[in-house]
């Protein structure tokens, strides 16, 4: 058996999230799917650094799966791309050695939230980024966001529905790119919560029309309360942009 | 009775092309429909520059209509996106006089064509550009471009299909734009028949994957003949990027 280190690309919006589920389409049915046609009907089980939600985008999610087949490593892009649906794409397969794992082997990872500000709606960003019409001053927002920095209790900034017990995580870095109507939100961070950049960025909004002070937000994760947060933000601007391993 | 200028974007992919049509979805029938609603269930007939196919996308399309409401015309942006689904935007709107008609007023039109060439298919591109991942060489293109400029018969870049007698339009600027993997065609005339810019681009297309040389582009122009040029290229790739008025 060969392990094999999957780097995937897709596009959220025709899918009820990363991981299976009885009735909906997801991304890991589709990917098992297509392993199952390549593998002449035989079930792969497959590994991913973590779910993504209903309309979550990716980059560059990781998965691994295990395979008797005997092919070189970077063919198995092509064959997958020759099978998956054109929402999902392959960018890059590699041997791994067995103590790889896609979820357990993660160091690191980084989203990314995108918000556009035209005063129409974009017919092609729709479903690729949230569209926020309204003012949104960035240099309040980086005030807000250093106070997130470092190791805390992200209590506040994840969802009750969570089945975490731990919710202490590490944030290394947010950084903020404006272009023209555009603002993308950069989050590193040694592992995120259920909902926890989405609440994050629903709250940094706030801050950033005027409706929240910077300073409120330490006292936001100082509370460990979900309540005292914003709205979660809207899928469709989130990008699980690249996963880290060692 | 006022008459009102509107600039529409779209994104033709989940519309069978501009132009009403008894049975499937279209961008005229969605603009008419928001148009009645407005109106309080009043008919109001629009006027395009030209109709677009089904799959291509607008950056610029222009429309118009005669209204009896009155309203600021900038208002009348935001009142038509109020109602109008999520693939179909008004940029901007103002009123104009009963002299100017969409159609017959239009002095010049720009298309683009958009070409990916990454090795896999991109999730997030797949019906807003067109993937080749082979080979292009650019100066090869450029080169056959050249020959079409000015004004030419170009009945061996039409489709068979079109009603249209006159054959002989002027192709003003042809300009190439390569970012990465990215490559753009700009197209610039005074009006382009029926697939034009599609079959165009098929026949740039085989010239720079080197199955055709630069200066037989002439020969096909000549030859006043659709069977001597390209393919035609996918819709996907094709945005009617901005129409001129004196």
């Amino acid at each position: 058996m060969k392990r094999i280190k999957c780097e995937l690309m897709y596009d959220g919006s025709r899918f009820s999230g990363y991981q299976s589920q009885p009735k909906d389409r997801t991304v890991q049915q589709e990917v098992e799917r297509a392993l199952w046609k390549i593998h002449k009907k035989t079930p792969i089980k497959t590994q991913a650094s973590g779910r993504t939600d209903a309309g979550v985008h990716a980059m560059g999610q990781i998965i691994h799966f295990d395979t008797p087949i005997e092919m070189p490593a970077d063919r198995w892009a092509r064959a997958l791309n020759g099978v998956l649906p054109d929402d999902i794409s392959v960018k890059r397969t590699e041997e791994v050695p067995e103590t790889f794992h896609a979820r357990y082997s993660v160091t690191g990872k980084e989203y990314r939230y995108r918000i556009y500000r035209t005063p129409y709606r974009d017919p092609f960003r729709t479903v690729h980024a949230y569209h926020y019409p309204y003012p949104l001053d960035v240099e309040r927002m980086k005030r807000a966001a250093a106070h997130l920095l470092g190791e805390h209790d992200f209590t506040s900034f994840c969802s009750t529905k969570t089945d975490k017990e731990n919710k202490v995580r590490t944030v290394t870095d947010i950084s903020f790119l404006e272009q023209g109507d555009d603002l993308e939100i950069r989050f590193s961070g040694t592992g995120f919560l259920y909902n926890m950049v989405r609440i994050i960025t629903g709250t940094l909004i706030k801050v950033g029309n005027g409706r929240l002070e910077p300073d409120e937000v330490a006292h936001i994760l100082a509370a460990r309360d979900r309540n005292c947060a914003a709205q979660t933000a809207p899928a469709e601007g989130l990008y699980l942009w690249s996963v880290h391993y060692d």
